[in-house]
């Protein structure tokens, strides 16, 4: 058996661990969606909660909002999805399965180094193998639909948002008026989102249900280029403050045949996944959407959606600036950086491999563990008082199963700062040791202390 | 004109302040859905935070997820969900709109003080007032689909989930496993949920994209009666702590007939919304759902969702207590709730009448507003270096438009705790005069003690 990548071992631990389960897993599962267990779903809150105080709520020239995933069909064919969020489908004449064509070609182009001749009919099924028996291909809507109200019918049909954007669109206006903010100002929003993909893989990077962190950016026509390059610049520096590695992390500019259709530039944030075939994926896009978006849904609805410069008496259509984060790439991303192998000391005097999750102490989804030394009617209790104390602030574990050093693997494969251990001298001397996880180093720390000690390291979280 | 109850003053400002918006208004709006503004955001994650810090991180014995929204039919079939969550719908022969029979009924009653006589024959259509002329009733879903995949047919179809609660039976497994908890432990859960409503309407109290927050308790069948009183007593006093009213709220022990079809036991929190008619409003409610669940998944997967004890060598079917709490609906209670109005001395030595949202400190959207004197070259910058200082921890806001006096009024109506002024002093004495919100009572604080002041008193937000 071939040994297992990197991104195979960070899926496995995901698993095993609790971050990230298959959905509806115990009824045959779905590549669609994926749950997120109790340490998932704290990493992915803890990445939330940074870029909304980053990019949210630290910024004077910033507020938030919270749009509903069902919009009315209206605002879909004003902003263009209904017209062009298309794939071309082609399905195969002798088993009837359907496939992306453009992921036909290129999985060809890939594999011989070449475009195929004549079409399709150098092109092989990749469900039956019969070759070159397509369909002409197809335009298939990658929006979901559902339906509102009493009948299954045309006038209830809405669509699931496939990208939180538009609902910042359509509330231009009454957040413009609310807040009492000018150009250039954004709003930022966190939600999910919803793509019928034909082909969803890759573990969570590539779902049908996903989940989006956006900001949209208000600008003056003329002070778009300066704020597209200054959001380039803002969302490289968040990675890399968040510990992602810049070797892992590279820009690309997206050519004019390949942006939306809304988009007058778009840079791409890749980082290196380790997918087989191709090793990097996209994380997030910062695009000029221009104002494209205010003024098709202006036409559609006749709301007014300019700003009136008083200054200057002169009413304008902001320009946007969209940087667009996948929340759940950037967990797989921060997952897939932190994911290391190095080896730590064992009791017999040799050294063990070790698993460490290396994830900045603001994402670790655990921050401490408190660990008795072993299971005792003087240590445990001591212990279960001081994780309930710091259980206040912050997400703590409580193990005190097995030897200590099997625990502290545990702790590290999970990325969790700081283990507090308590043993026969707490007692007397009312101090832990605190061991950091990186470096293993040990440090003794008066009980009353352990608080002040772990706010000062844990970097604000 | 009649003058506006709470309720509609309570609407009334949250849409003029930017706390909810309705969504797709541009377009004519719907009542599906509403859309969260940049306060009313932050007030609805500041509930979260309060809500998931009590009952998920803050506990030894509970744990988070985050399940998909979209979940395989298989699961809505085990559930019960696809066989009983329906409810019976009439036409109008005439007019052909389609109501909820059971609504029609409840209506008459209402207005007659008696039950009607002879089936529907003496009811109206709401509509076109047609008396009698309906259709015999239907059975209706309140589960929304979707179709996943290439095609839209019967095997992509999936349902949107219309309570989280299942996204956490089905990963009971999963958790047990992956977190190493025994029972008595418990799920938590914060996300949307989707039903069908037939006539959604009261604001943002019956919609048809909403938000919950859910906990499933699981415990030894014979302790369940146990865990049920404790979180009915637990949910109670997180209410209180954050300021709800003990008058306003009300428990409902809802009688078997009226349970859902998994309950052994259901008691209904209700706020006092001041409805038009009916002035309360179902608020949560805690439910014994014995085995019921785990049972039907287990049978319908082949899943083993069982426990096995090993102090006692037996295995069970674990119970299950759940508190589930309306998000939104939480929002609303809370909003009205601290609406209140009173006076506030204005310059001419007279009172004026003030709107305040008394709202906890740890709920108000906006911690603190700095505010300048007068817009000027010095004390301009001056506040907006403080408010930058303090935006590194919480959310503020900052306006320099308008007399003094009216700026508070702003504040004090969406609920900011804490004004801080910057006057001509300031630059002397390098000190603020903080305003409280409630009492209005004012103090002299040194600029470089802003910060532990407002920690301080702001409860720990």
């Amino acid at each position: 058996m071939a040994p297992q990548s990197k991104l195979d071992q960070v899926i496995s631990l995901a698993k095993r661990r609790g971050f990230v389960f298959q959905a509806g897993e115990i009824y045959g599962g779905s590549r669609s969606a994926w749950d997120y267990g109790p340490l998932g779903t704290e990493l992915k809150e803890n990445i939330k909660r940074e870029w909304w105080q980053n990019f949210v709520r630290g910024r004077e020239d910033m507020v938030g909002l919270d749009s509903s995933i069902i919009l009315p069909k209206a605002v879909w064919e004003a902003s263009g999805h209904v017209a062009t969020f298309t794939d071309p489908l082609v399905e195969c004449i002798q088993c009837h399965k359907r496939h992306r064509q453009d992921h036909l070609i290129e999985a060809f182009e890939a594999k011989k180094g070449r475009a195929p001749k004549d079409g399709m009919s150098e092109i092989a099924c990749p469900d039956c193998g019969t070759k070159g028996q397509f369909t002409e291909p197809q335009m298939f809507s990658g929006l979901m639909k559902t339906f509102l109200g009493p009948v299954d019918s045309e006038s209830g049909m809405a669509f699931m948002r496939p990208e939180t954007a538009q609902g910042i669109f359509v509330n231009f206006a009454n957040v413009l008026t609310a807040s009492r903010k000018k150009p250039p100002f954004g709003i930022g929003q966190v939600g999910k989102a919803f793509r019928n993909e034909i082909t969803p893989g890759n573990f969570i990077f590539r779902t049908r249900e996903f989940e989006q962190m956006e900001i949209e950016y208000f600008t003056a026509p003329e002070d778009a280029p300066k704020y597209f390059d200054q959001w380039v610049k803002d969302c490289w520096a968040w990675f890399l403050d968040l510990g992602i590695k810049e070797e892992n992390l590279r820009q690309f500019d997206v050519p004019e045949d390949d942006r939306a259709h809304y988009s007058a530039g778009t840079i791409d944030f890749e980082y290196r996944f380790g997918f087989a075939g191709s090793e990097w994926g996209e994380l997030m896009g910062v695009a000029n959407r221009t104002d494209y978006d205010l003024s098709s849904h202006a036409k559609a609805s006749g709301a007014e959606l300019t700003y009136f410069n008083q200054a200057t008496g002169e009413r304008y259509t902001p320009y946007v600036i969209e940087p667009s984060f996948g929340l759940t790439r950037s967990m797989m991303a921060f997952l897939v950086d932190a994911y290391t192998e190095d080896e730590a000391p064992n009791t017999k005097g040799g050294v063990d491999k070790r698993t460490v999750l290396k994830l900045d102490p603001r994402l670790a989804p655990v921050k401490a563990a408190v660990l008795p030394l072993s299971r005792n009617e003087n240590l445990s209790p001591k212990a279960k008082e001081l994780a309930n104390e710091l259980r206040k602030r912050w997400n703590i574990d409580f193990d005190d199963a097995g030897a200590i050093g099997r625990r502290y693997r545990r702790q590290d494969e999970i990325g969790t700062p700081f283990c507090i251990t308590v043993d026969f001298d707490t007692l007397d001397d009312q101090a832990v040791t605190i061991r950091e996880r990186d470096t293993m180093a040990q440090e003794r720390v008066s009980l009353d202390q352990v608080t002040a000690y772990l706010s000062e390291r844990l970097n604000g979280a």
